[in-house]
């Protein structure tokens, strides 16, 4: 029987895919993939696979959810292996709800291949646990990105500190998040990170605090923004060497960091 | 430079390590592994490996967090490759933070290795998604084990529905469980699913409400439990053919199931 796999392409670092995912990835024949899959993910398919890219270009849109799950189908009628690859894991932010639907909906066989979530993968970059026993029992995830009706829904409620955040599609505008997170009752001192491009050679990590949000220069698409105490942790030994980098304060601290290779 | 390796060993199937992961577990002199790590993963590792169960065995802790950072430092200053592996991501209630604090204050160099959480993949096997546009904008992960000033916190507050959870390390206590979620003021007829031994040949589901959860039996661990509208997302289609599965509800509704291999 015909079968779509839903597959976790990881952060972006194409030996950070699980073995599953790289396995059923080299033996597709379409690959349907979104904007946020790196080129060295894509890389692993074969040289006959029919790549079709159904997230954005250039910033627009290039199908509509409705449009991703009717082309989804109908390759899947008419091919022998259709890999349906998301970065990230599916499951979390991928919106593979509406997709498995669409799958089931149609009678379609589907499998899903879970990859390494954004929030992980960031956090190993600047080299951070996200969950402590001592600070943070708690970890959310959640995005900036909301409906219009929810524009003015609290992110978090992070008053006890005791709770680890992590927003994925944070968007280059730190100042709307800034706002987001303080409307939140997240106090301006709490500690964050900025995790840009995470695993990729051009991978970039900014270390703030909530209140200096807004003074952090954008950094490429995709990021995650990591806030909490637990981002405090970030040892200056990750840091760029020849930068000096202030601890984290209440005052203004931003520095651009690379992680070593 | 020596180098320890902190490893996310995924949920337990060796193909859902990452490609990255099982090149340094292949290469290992020394591996520091958890109870929570399966037997297929440990066999990767080469034949003269030296493997240490610093995990649990029987339910009786073999050596504390202490006595795991101290062997760790030193192995890290006698072997060539050192690879502390964790079940799941290692910085997803993994105890790295305290892991971390340790090698930074002996100055050893590592470098973490992320690994596909618990959450993810117990939903690739109930094939639901953990966020939903529609339903849940937010995901929050905790655990049910408290040190024991923190026994009357809540767990979370789902009381507008907007957010799933999954708790991590649920123990076999179903009754407990379920009295922390009520006290926390999550609704009686929440759905929710068990899913033990992740992607293991023994992997099962158990599909329940929140108000029915005591009358599910214990589960062989590891197990996590999904709570949330998107829990009753996980379809028929994926249960054991000849069980009469009844769709959730308020009313006890409980069945063993396994996923499809």
């Amino acid at each position: 029987m015909k079968k779509v796999f839903l597959v976790g392409a990881g952060p972006g670092a194409a030996d950070l895919l699980t073995l599953r995912a790289a396995r059923v990835l080299q033996s597709a024949d379409v690959v349907l993939y979104d904007a946020l899959v790196s080129r060295e993910v894509l890389a692993l398919t074969k040289s006959s696979a029919r790549l079709i890219n159904v997230g954005k270009r250039c910033g627009k849109k290039l199908f509509g959810q409705e449009e991703i799950n009717r082309l989804m189908v109908s390759l899947a009628s008419s091919s022998d292996s259709v890999v349906r690859l998301k970065g990230g894991d599916p499951l979390i932010f991928g919106r593979a709800a509406e997709e498995m639907r669409a799958l089931r909906e149609a009678g379609i066989d589907f499998e899903v291949i879970p990859g390494v979530t954004a929030a992980s993968s960031a956090a190993a970059t600047a080299k951070i646990s996200l969950t402590d026993r001592e600070s943070s029992s708690r970890l959310l995830l959640t995005t900036a990105h909301h409906s219009s009706q929810n524009q003015d829904r609290p992110l978090a409620t992070l008053q006890d500190r005791e709770q680890s955040l992590v927003v994925y599609m944070p968007g280059r505008d730190h100042a709307a998040l800034q706002d987001q997170l303080l409307r939140s009752g997240v106090a301006p001192d709490t500690p964050c990170l900025i995790v840009s491009r995470i695993s990729l050679p051009e991978e970039e990590v900014v270390a703030t605090t909530v209140g200096s949000l807004d003074q952090a220069s954008p950094l490429r698409t995709p990021s995650v923004v990591i806030v909490g105490e637990v981002a405090r942790q970030a040892p200056s030994t990750t840091l760029h060497p020849e930068l000096e980098i202030p601890r984290f304060g209440p005052e203004f601290a931003v520095a651009e960091v690379r992680q070593d290779a």
